[in-house]
């Protein structure tokens, strides 16, 4: 009873996720596969960036699919590719970004999203409108620091979590806090320590491992995507791009 | 690494809710535990029946975090005193409206509730409202059963369901179908099928078994709710229920 | 032509409600009677207290009905068990919380809610978007006080009452103060007029004689709640509450 | 203890409204005064209608807090210069259209409006947003019949509105019928029957009266408008209008 | 292929509307005309001011769709008149503030409106909630100075301007600032550098210009308003106005 | 005081668009360019196909900026790329979607949109909820003809959007269509007659000629996009595209 969880982070920037961040998920009757972009941005920080990368991570979707995956996540909190991804495969498809909303809209009154930069912050306004929890977003915060700067500067990327969470509680009202990027993974619970020592106990959702957790269990049950919603493509030509997929009727 | 859920079904009713129904979720590292209610409703079909299976549902909450529980799940669409319990624990507790309502709001564009009687109408509606999903409520249909029969009528509800579900997907435009009452606990595949017979392929969430796996992804990734949000209640008198919470400060 | 307005005071607490304080009513052809409850909380601070608060408030508005009333006020600002009593009778039953935001609503653009203590903020403002009024909710404000400590601490009370409906005024843009706990009667002039020597004229609106001259109103003119949303309960087995109610068909 | 309520029909028509009509609610402590305009529509069925009614209005608000009125109610369901009317007197000044649709959605879960023709359905629609009801709106639903031909075809009137109010609940899933025009005075028992004959039973709002009722309410507490939102105009040149108002400041 | 914009001021101060103000216009094919009001206010800062300017200036729309408009543009952010007027003429007819909000929501993620008094504010709330704009209006700020006084203080207002909309950005989240008075026709470039200078680039919104080319586009692409929306008056008695319109059927 | 507004019609099927479609618009001061794309789908008509044609849509952006374009339409009802583009020039880049929706909303109380297929459905949604006109959609409709018919089957195209638009009047409550697919051009004349003999009066909006005459008014007033919303994008490593941007800072 092990799932294959197939991992695409959407980005073509080598060893910035490594496996061992998520290899721990495989206790949990997990196996994680992983992929990277051939075609696409360093890193995703804007809608420019996010329409590079949607047609590679398209393609990383059709092959996991056909390579055995039973449920794919991708790894990046603009969901870059999730809607069109399903179209493409029978598997489900996750984004970090929308089943992380989902479950903080249930821990809590309201939620805020801590990001790296402000060039993400209309893009991820949109994306919690589209999921339909506007009502229940507190704010979005930035921490002003560049994706590829994060691993360099670990600790300074957790004092600036630490903050800007602090921020979100106390003059947003947040009830819980989300990284708004998956390059924040592994730091929950060191700023959720941080709140604490202020009395503040709040849920912090480090995005990854809890989406990996939920395509595991949507493949568990026998659960996939409502194909009303995300028909098949259908068949036409397409010029520029080599993608294994031929549409249908 | 098993995680203990405990399952309340908040009412008196013996031997409606068999372990049977939910043991093959023990497959995936969880361990099922159960009560009913002493004190309360025989059904829940309506706003008193709820009120007065509230008290009881608490005391069962606060009782299966000190029998060691990991995570609680209440066995009622109507969420029954999903908010007050989280008050008076520090485990994770779910209800499967407000679980399959948000991973409904992932699968497709829309959802409908298929539930049993139009008692439950008006408090469904609120329910989703609270749970700050509305806009993608296509619709709430009732099959006209009263929770009692549907076991005694097992195959009359398969039909029903099917038939509303087909007019929940042709008429008001859902992508995705959640069954509005936990009685119809395991007849999803039936209708998911008799859609497919009719070519549509949209998800029919059957709550009870996503809601325990959901239970324990929290308790495995030590997520639980916010605190800020539910906090422990004050202690104060209370006349009429023994109760073994006696508050906060 | 007098009505019989029934008051319920959904906690145990004998003395913190006493008929002096909304007997001046009764010179509009009102007569005012009055129950406290033999089971439930001390005061309503949070959804585990007005959970406790339910079963008995419900039966003493079915007395309340059997013994001549021809409309109900929960005096309470979480209107407990409004739905589910409006189920058990025929006549009006009114909560404060929802006459008086809807009136607010109609004296300016936006109001606040000030009240007792951060447990009951998520409560308020779930109870709000039910009522469908989110929208015109400038903020909910607390003085930081326990209901039980109210009566005991009245000038401190009024005090902090004007400060934090001169912050609601002042930066969340609130043109009607609407008082959040029913244990604030008697109030409204002091802060009216503390607002004034500020030269800030807004409407201060004190829910319990604003209500029961709002049930007088309904009960005169023949008008009750809709039996569609607020069918009768369908009859059926109850263990543990000795309720005078016995369902219908 | 009497209150002075002033209705002000916003038309030309003499006749139409019957003083008749509204006096046995000087039963409540109530005494009635009313005027019509000398200068505006006969009727008003557009937002052209309404535009030339404002001007009157406003002065005959005027002229009913100089002559004494402790509250004014605006006798038409487009609350025709309920605004403006506000900012030029200190006394309480209601619409039936707002008032109706508060008091619905505390009856109900949903209400619909039927009204004269089409022409006033975008104008009502916007009312209702700007009220903050839109959610709670089920429908609008016209009976075909201008305003002058109500009176002389009484018998057709109530038909209409009876066959309408019953597709609002059977189709548009109304909770509460509220009459969309002034004119339908004194049909509302007719309707209820009509519906109760079907086994339907919701409230069906007359709008004056319930108007009026609420007018006497507000003036017996001492409650009026936000200055905060309706300010006194601030004192300017105006010409072609005889107003006897002159600003502020 | 010239198109005659009729733009009418709907006040009776002579020469606050200079023609050689919107002149400059005439370069794009538009033939700019003009009225002011023979009846009415001096300005236009709350609904009172508003109320008496809508009869008038709906009679000069009728007046100039006669005399030749192909389109006309109501020359007050109030839009007073713009549905009554749209009923009577079959020209577009364009108000500055629906036509700017919807550019504005066009251009950025939100949008502030800068306007003259507090006296406008809800009139201009309730305005964007009618369009349907109010989830992208981040704030309305006031520059507290009478319409009257903005002329003779032309370098006050544009400091002030230039205040409230670096305000509107930084606290308030604004993307794009609109003025919320046609009286600060002009003052747009220098808002738009006094924000460049600060390193904000984002679009300042004169409304007049802006909406004389849209109603130039409307005219030459043959588009109006609905009929359907904007049906033409039913004939009736008007008694007060001498409105050269009367009415179909 | 010629504009020069660039088209790009997102897909790479010649032909498709022929530049006398759009040549009649030249008359206004216009001068029209157009592109089609070398890498992308033939036609779009889900998310997978509109994913495919975003970068060769971006890059067709940056390439008529430097070849001096004063304003770009991109010419596909998904509004392609729009946001990305707007990223990386300076020039205003216009969506016939978010252009349609907006000026629908101002010519009537709700508007509804026929399109192609029921792939495209969803993704209207979800544009219209971004652009934030939800509450005036009354329905989206499909007429169920691929993209590449419609030239082919001009006719029959005109028929069923006749007969879609008319059920979008009758049953939805339209007052405005727009065309959901921009294949539709040159239709719009033909469908309004088509409604005017059923006696409806409403527009029917063809959106390229509307959103290039749009364009043109803000490259005249010098208007475009918030930089504080669509900052240029960062400098970083891109492989795969061979894109002429090379980021800020």
């Amino acid at each position: 009873m092990t799932v294959n969880v197939h991992l695409i982070t959407p980005i073509i920037s080598e060893g910035l996720r490594q496996l061992d961040d998520v290899k721990n998920l495989e206790g949990y009757g997990i196996k994680i596969f992983h992929s990277i972009l051939d075609a696409g941005p360093a890193s995703v920080e804007c809608e420019f960036d996010e329409a590079l990368s949607l047609p590679d991570t398209i393609k990383k979707c059709i092959e996991a699919e056909k390579d055995g995956a039973d449920a794919i996540v991708i790894d990046c909190m603009g969901d870059p590719g999730l809607k069109a991804s399903r179209e493409v495969v029978s598997i489900p498809v996750l984004g970090p970004m929308e089943t992380s909303v989902h479950m903080a809209a249930m821990l809590g009154q309201n939620f805020s999203i801590v990001t790296v930069v402000d060039g993400v912050v209309p893009l991820i306004n949109n994306l919690v409108k589209v999921y339909g929890l506007s009502e229940k977003l507190a704010s979005v915060r930035v921490i002003d620091l560049p994706v590829l700067e994060i691993e360099k500067e670990i600790e300074r990327t957790k004092e600036l979590l630490a903050r800007e969470s602090l921020l979100a509680v106390q003059k947003d009202g947040a009830d819980v806090i989300i990284f708004g990027c998956t390059g924040f993974l592994g730091c929950a619970e060191s700023i959720e320590h941080s709140l604490k020592d202020q009395n503040i106990h709040v849920p912090v959702l480090d995005p990854v491992p809890l989406t990996v957790m939920q395509a595991a269990v949507l493949a568990n049950l026998g659960i996939t995507h409502s194909k009303k919603t995300y028909a098949y493509p259908r068949q036409k030509d397409v010029k520029g791009f080599d993608i294994p997929f031929h549409g249908m009727g």
